[in-house]
């Protein structure tokens, strides 16, 4: 398999030949315009400049300066990043690519980028779709970009106490593979899955497979270790404490900006074997909202519970309904969940819900009906929307060569405030892509419910103009996140900060607590070399260590 | 009813007549000594010095120069503070306790001390273990500790979101009742409840009703309101967000050395109706941690889930046993939970534990059963250890009157370190109690568990020497956490660090993330007023902001 370059994942895995076809099919009864597909340029000719830096010759053999490493890490993976690439504009590259081997060379790197006052962007992945990993230097005189995919192993596990001890630079399917054998499992599955890593996960406080209780992988790091300018910070493994604010929760979050994640222990699940699972449709929104709310303040704590509205349904599920598709799902190790199941339709139910006609018998042993990574199947459509959820990056990426804006959004809001707040973002929306594109489809789905609110999810696919993509979506998503700050939502439930989302942050962040976080960057990071740009409101100015 | 100021909670409620006379004989049975009672002195022979400071006009009204008030606001309620009360031993005592009646008052009060280099003490109930609360000054002129008790209010309810905005100087029995009326709980009681406050839950991390998944306080926070010296903090309502490091987790845990905790949003609950619980038995105490280990990662989560060795099952549940007595408690709102208690019962079956004859039928209804505020009843074993849990601190004083050395400390591990650490605590504890006292009992039982470690909470009983009982404790206390310390325990599971856990947490918490802790204390509080002496390394010397 070749990583893309320029877009998501695997070349060999891109969407072609019949579902290529099928899905311009789709687009086409949606959206007009003319779907002219554009080749990605070749690297060569991107004319990339020198690199400004070379490695002292005890380094030089972790950093590359081949021209696809340096594209290949110029940009996230968002729309707009594509679209970029697509297009040859690559204003920015990272002048190194450096893939330490173990923590002593991430030390090592770091010191030698502290001293220089070169800038270092941490790179797990790569798929972060807020700009967080770009290079954009910032006022430094080069930068490094720090890929930690070789720390990719599982180095311990206690099975006792069900954790591992897991390299920062593990991408999710190899993960599970080491585990595997263990009969242990993370169950950490955000849509990256394929092409993200632990320590991206932790820097960003990722959402993953859990739709309730666990959402964030934050509630599954028990411990971690952090390579700083300043030294290595380790807290120690504690199932639970009390003892004064949480270090790891500094971390967790901080986008490569205060440190380098380079391990955790991860707490760990036995692999389930027990699912039970239904869609159940409604014939209007507000009842399938008001279902969903009363099964995530239930106490039932589904792992899945995902309402996609009507136009997510028929896009996604390939299901036709009135009002909205919830997608519910109970898994354990342990015991069957065909009762919470029951007790869930039973409030769908009351809301005017009606399951679907596949769901009966499908509690108990599930072990014969799971993916290779452990994910059930719960119905056709769910099981159609899901493997559509798998696919959609690859889509998107197939959409944007065609001249189509395919992205999305996410919050999250309390339930008192759900409707006010879905009601302006998607008119907000709206405006905003028949202003700049004429017309266009909106979707939204629920990614995780609490029993305090939901985490909506919206789609937003419209004709775009070859050239102005870019310009196109940013007034988009800049009218949402208007939106989304003015209703009292967060810039972002699982998509993180990075430089995109860093106008409304500023304004979600309370001010004491920017000054509280500023100083501690300052403490850790006094050079100010860490992924600058990113998340904090102004670069920390280099403090001559150089 | 008058609140004690040498001991814990009411004067009216302290232990008298039959139940002390039943607790001298228990205690005469397991301890040698004369058991002499040693009355509290009065206030008035205590000689206080007068308050080093006054405060402007405009402040004069929210502050008492009372002596009792000053003599209750000297100490916390930990062992060694009745102690030091009952023998007259007040070396601080506040200058002045201010009692703002809103936040605008609380904003002054912090100003005037801010300006004047005032060291500024936060307090809730009052009910620190740690030393949290002590007016040491530690080099500031004088002290002023800023009672929030008069911020006692639920200022609105979102029963939809099932949250409330609550002012955080509200005990906790004000906060259920004002909470009662809408059906709905915070359902955090910590053996404290009656005389701790939401402020204070918040900024020591308590730890609360739930053994499971809920267990400490952070979790059912919203958002939070704090009055800092460079302004107010308050971050947005959300049911969950990944924008940046957690602002609400900075403050979770920062015992007033960060700011003043003015109000906050709290998730709340429906009031549970349906509940199950029995007590199970076993032979022997590894058996019994297997099976509670078990339960714990089971996925069952069930609300209560303790486990008493043998000692403390016969000391406070009147149960003797070979090995251990498993306290388990399922409950909701929403669903019967029978086969959840049955599932667990067998978990513990498979580990030789015997549950006890009275708890079949306890499934189903338990609206009768429940107590006043809301806690079950699960079987006559685990009310008598109920009602003894909620008697403790009480009981501590009768005893601590009579010299006898009672105290707890905590911690929580990981369960492949649980059984080294169980005996080298143990062994510690034993050792230190030998040689101080000569003899006495050591007891241990699980308040939390979590599904990779436990939270051990240990009981100590011996025969003290009136007059040398602070520094009796102090020698056990200091054996015991580095017994915990090396075996890779927390200093604290919820009972905070404050200034007598310091040198333990000081070697616990990672280096950079102590930088930067200090840090941010730096950008919020330049003048060092807030707490000084507690959870931080060094106290940051005022600045000449004075």
């Amino acid at each position: 398999m070749t990583r893309s370059w320029w877009g998501w994942g695997n070349v060999e895995d891109a969407v072609r030949g019949a579902e290529l076809d099928a899905l311009l099919g789709r687009v086409r009864a949606l959206l007009p315009g003319g779907l002219t597909d554009h080749e990605p340029p070749s690297v060569a000719a991107l004319g990339l400049p020198e690199p400004r830096v070379s490695p002292p010759a005890s380094l030089a053999g972790l950093c590359s300066a081949d021209p696809t490493d340096r594209a290949g890490h110029a940009h996230g993976k968002a729309f707009r990043d594509v679209v970029r690439n697509l297009q040859g504009d690559l204003r920015h590259v990272p002048d190194l690519v450096a893939r330490p081997r173990h923590e002593q060379d991430v030390t090592d790197l770091l010191d030698w980028c502290t001293r220089e006052g070169i800038a270092v962007v941490p790179y797990g992945g790569g798929s972060s779709v807020v700009g967080g990993v770009e290079p954009r230097g910032d006022g430094h005189p080069a930068v490094v970009t720090l890929d930690l995919g070789r720390l990719s192993r599982v180095l311990e596990v206690d099975a006792t106490s069900r954790a591992a001890r897991v390299q920062a630079g593990v991408l999710g399917p190899r993960l599970e593979d080491q585990l595997r054998p263990h009969g242990l499992t993370l169950r950490h599955f955000p849509q990256s899955f394929e092409f993200s890593t632990l320590g991206g996960w932790l820097a960003t406080r990722a959402g993953g497979h859990y739709a309730t209780r666990y959402t964030h992988i934050d509630d599954l790091l028990e411990s971690m270790r952090v390579v700083t300018p300043v030294g290595i910070s380790e807290s120690r493994r504690l199932p639970g404490s009390g003892a004064g604010p949480s270090p790891d929760r500094l971390f967790l979050g901080s986008e490569g900006t205060l440190g380098i994640i380079t391990e955790a222990w991860m707490r760990l699940q036995e692999r389930p074997r027990l699912r039970a699972g239904t869609t159940v449709r409604f014939g209007d929104y507000a009842s399938a909202v008001a279902a969903t709310r009363a099964v995530a303040q239930s106490g039932l704590n589904p792992a899945n519970c995902r309402l996609l509205d009507a136009t997510e349904a028929l896009i996604n599920a390939g299901v036709s309904v009135g009002g909205g598709l919830l997608v519910l799902g109970f898994e354990s190790a342990d015991h069957p969940v065909g009762g919470s199941l029951e007790r869930a339709v039973e409030l769908c139910r009351d809301h005017g819900g009606e399951p679907s006609v596949d769901s009966a018998g499908e509690a108990g042993d599930g072990r014969a009906r799971g993916g290779s990574d452990g994910r059930g199947r719960d119905g056709s459509a769910a099981e159609t929307w899901r493997s559509s959820f798998l696919r959609m990056p690859y889509q998107r990426d197939a959409l944007a060569r065609h001249s189509v804006i395919a992205e999305t959004f996410e919050t999250a809001c309390t339930w008192d405030r759900f409707g006010a707040l879905h009601q302006a973002v998607t008119e907000a929306a709206r405006r905003a892509v028949d202003e700049v594109a004429g017309t266009g489809v909106i979707a939204c789905r629920f990614t995780h419910v609490y029993p305090d609110g939901p985490a909506p999810y919206f789609s937003v696919y419209a004709p775009g103009r070859w050239g102005s993509m870019v310009r196109q979506w940013d007034d988009i998503k800049t009218a949402v996140s208007e939106a989304i700050a003015e209703s009292g939502g967060t810039i972002t439930h699982h998509h993180a900060v990075g430089r995109d989302h860093r106008p409304w942050y500023d304004r979600q962040r309370p001010g004491p607590f920017a000054a509280a976080l500023t100083a501690a960057k300052s403490a850790l990071d006094p050079g100010g070399v860490l992924n600058p740009g990113v998340l904090l409101p102004e670069p920390v100015r280099p403090q001559g260590t150089g």
